[in-house]
């Protein structure tokens, strides 16, 4: 064969890494592509988005959250190197330094084409006492067992959750599950401030009405220990919550020091910048996806930082086929997310109400009540749907969703029609599955939208 | 007030005729429109599609599948007339001849504007023994109602279906929860035709799972009854089955004979025809909807009859509007539809193989296993998804789902897809909501459009 032999470097084996392999392995031989991939960690291939839910029981162990382990993957000629971290970038020389952790050897490796997955670092503020026994995030899966080793042998039943994100509220849960007595201590004026404070609040009623503690408007101070410094509290500035566990779930940030000192381009939240193709800007053998990019937010046309395994994964096969010589791209996201605690189910997609301010848009923002099946179902749930809509347009802008079963997923439909830059106005005549057992005969996403039709039509002086 | 007040006659008080009178009294006072609607029957705006689940117990009365009452109605000052049925539309002479079937009185109402609402009639073969005591369709409350007075009085245990689409799978699944002992009789090759025959033989398999004997590519000759006219089997041209009560669940034709003699338009499946705004065409002052309509499939570009009680609630909506003078159209439908048997989901939206074929596309279709949850997650169950894409465009063309719980309302993703006019490629990058309770990283549908892309890639002979 006359085809030189190229080698790509992965640098972080999860999601995006190891996918971009495994596509790229698909479309080129290892006579045509050699794959070498370097992970700091114990583990490829594993779902973080699970850890809530091994901590709580839900799921039985470590492993069933990794879909791949290194074996699997050196099955197929990718030469993965395991707890080696990648140390420098050495962009002019087409090289990277590595040192493995358990020799303590560093060495360089030079490429042809490279892929930066380094994934994102937990926030983990600088506070007194941070850094005491008890205090765990949930970022990797070493940290989640640390927590449950934690969990193990702690006896007291009270647990702190700092942070009501994603993560905050599903630690939330997790604790409830394995019985203890939980508090949630939020900076925000309600949780998941991802959604309006309106429907925050509903999660907040929810919340609460599990037995959960919730505080808000709270900036946790300090974290108090024993004399043999073990967690023993959480301080705000006007109270002290006692925790016998300390769990952080304050969000990550993009993982770039690397990439920072390599000269690469970063934007405003310190994730990389890519092209649609996932290469990163300025740079055509280097491609970066997953925790550690920024994605352009279709709604605002704005970059943001979402860490979440559904994009990276999505990166992650983007780049293997451009990688591999094929050709695909990420066009962008429209910021659809979803989480549960219990059965109260939370979505959202598309731009919230300071969201549409801030894009200087004008808008209609309306809230509608509606249930799951149809209202004389067995098991007919409630729901509440709020949906913004661009005056004069009637462009649909966002949905946020807050309910029981078959509340979540049915945040889906307004995504593709954001996707596709639908009104409100065409979004009543959407053809929704019906039947008793799967929604009311008009679905609830329906009902919104005819009341943000007529809201869009009352805001511009319109007769109903 | 100068404005001279309009009569507006509806024929029909269900869902379309019932939702135009709402939707035109909110927008048009007593003083402005009189309404006046005729109902033949004892219920107005109830839910047809309910009957299956009252029937099956998990229901508990006919009153729950009311939704509004006629007095509900007439508080909002609607002329209804109970059990007083059309008998003649006079279109030149603007009025309706009604009779009243408890006075046995006929009369002559004049019109401004005419909604006909007549709705669909059961499909009765007229075979030997169909009028046998015991052998009940399912279209009306009273059909209902009689059923279950049947099984009542019904010592057997032996049902018999007859047909295997909506209807018939649904009763399947209400006699089983009723404690008999089921079979179903059908014509196709497998049940659920709206199905492809390959997905249709996953519902088989389920449903025999279920105990339900299944028999297929059998025709119904005719009904057996004892001395004193009970049915006791159904004969095929092979076989006879045991029954002590026979539903007939064969689908259903527009009622359009009253249409039909007053002259208006019917189509070829002997619904009427509207333009969008669903007003009967050449017809500026008379609307039809709801199950005596065809309506525009805008995957083919031909008329369909689907008789739906969401497209039903919708045609009356628009109808409403427009004949209050407010504006609304109804631009057609994707051929979505949802069901179940037991805990057995069943969806499709768009074109079936055949369908595309007699639609004169080139396409690929592939099929994908994947599950509701992340696999990890406790009760991830499995659904198989079918996937349509047009040759060369990778159009998106149709969907078909068969699983577990989470199944059957994902298909509503495509139908906003196929509204949309997306390619596969496109719906690769969908923003669908992820979290392991909800989704795998890749949800189903996203797993089945990376497969559609590799496949008319590879049918037009491109790498992958």
């Amino acid at each position: 064969m006359s085809t030189k032999q190229e080698r790509l470097v992965i640098i972080g084996g999860d999601a995006t890494g190891m996918s971009a392999a495994s596509q790229a392995r698909r479309l080129r031989s290892p006579e045509e592509l050699e794959i070498v991939a370097f992970e700091r960690g114990d583990f490829t291939s594993y779902s973080a988005c699970g850890i809530p839910y091994w901590v709580g029981g839900a799921v039985d162990g470590r492993d069933e959250l990794v879909a791949r382990t290194p074996e699997e993957h050196r099955e197929r000629a990718i030469d993965l190197r395991m707890r080696t971290e990648v140390r420098r970038i050495d962009v002019p020389g087409r090289r990277v330094l590595a040192r493995d952790l358990e020799a303590g050897e560093e060495y360089w490796t030079a490429y042809d084409k490279l892929v930066i997955a380094t994934g994102a670092r937990p926030l983990r503020p600088s506070l007194p006492g941070i850094d005491a026994s008890g205090v765990h995030g949930v970022q990797t899966l070493g940290d989640g067992q640390a927590l449950i080793d934690t969990l193990e042998h702690t006896e007291g039943r009270r647990a702190v959750v700092v942070g009501a994100g994603y993560i905050g509220v599903e630690m939330a849960e997790a604790m409830i599950q394995r019985g203890y007595d939980v508090t949630v201590v939020n900076r925000g004026k309600e949780p998941m401030s991802t959604l309006d404070a309106d429907m925050g609040r509903l999660v907040h009623e929810a919340m609460t009405g599990l037995g959960i503690e919730m505080v808000n408007d709270a900036e946790v101070t300090k974290i108090l220990t024993d004399d043999d410094g073990r967690v023993r509290a959480v301080a705000t500035e006007n109270a002290e919550y006692p925790a016998d566990v300390v769990i952080l779930g304050l969000g990550v940030r993009p993982e770039t020091e690397l990439a920072r000192e390599a000269g690469l381009p970063l934007g405003d939240h310190g994730g990389l910048l890519t092209d649609l193709a996932m290469r990163v800007r300025g740079h055509e053998d280097i491609w970066a996806g997953g925790d550690c990019v920024e994605v352009l937010d279709l709604m605002s046309g704005r970059e943001r930082h979402i860490a979440l395994g559904t994009h990276a994964n999505k990166h992650g096969q983007v780049i293997g086929s451009n990688v591999g010589g094929g050709y695909a791209t990420f066009p962008g996201v429209v910021g659809t997310a979803v989480s549960k605690v219990c059965d109260l189910e939370i979505a959202r997609t598309g731009l919230r109400e300071k969201d549409a301010r801030a894009a200087g848009l004008r808008y209609v923002a309306v809230t509608i009540e509606s249930t799951n099946r149809a209202g004389y179902y067995p098991g007919a749930a409630l729901m509440t749907v709020k949906m913004l809509a661009e005056r004069r347009t009637g462009k649909l802008l966002g949905v946020q969703i807050v309910g029981r079963e078959g509340a979540g997923k049915r945040v889906d439909v307004a995504a593709v029609a954001l996707t596709a830059g639908m009104t409100v106005e065409q979004m009543t005549a959407l053809d929704l599955g019906y039947a008793p057992p799967f929604s009311p005969v008009w679905d609830p996403i329906l009902v919104a939208a005819r009341k943000a039709v007529a809201a869009v039509r009352a805001a511009d002086g319109q007769p109903g």
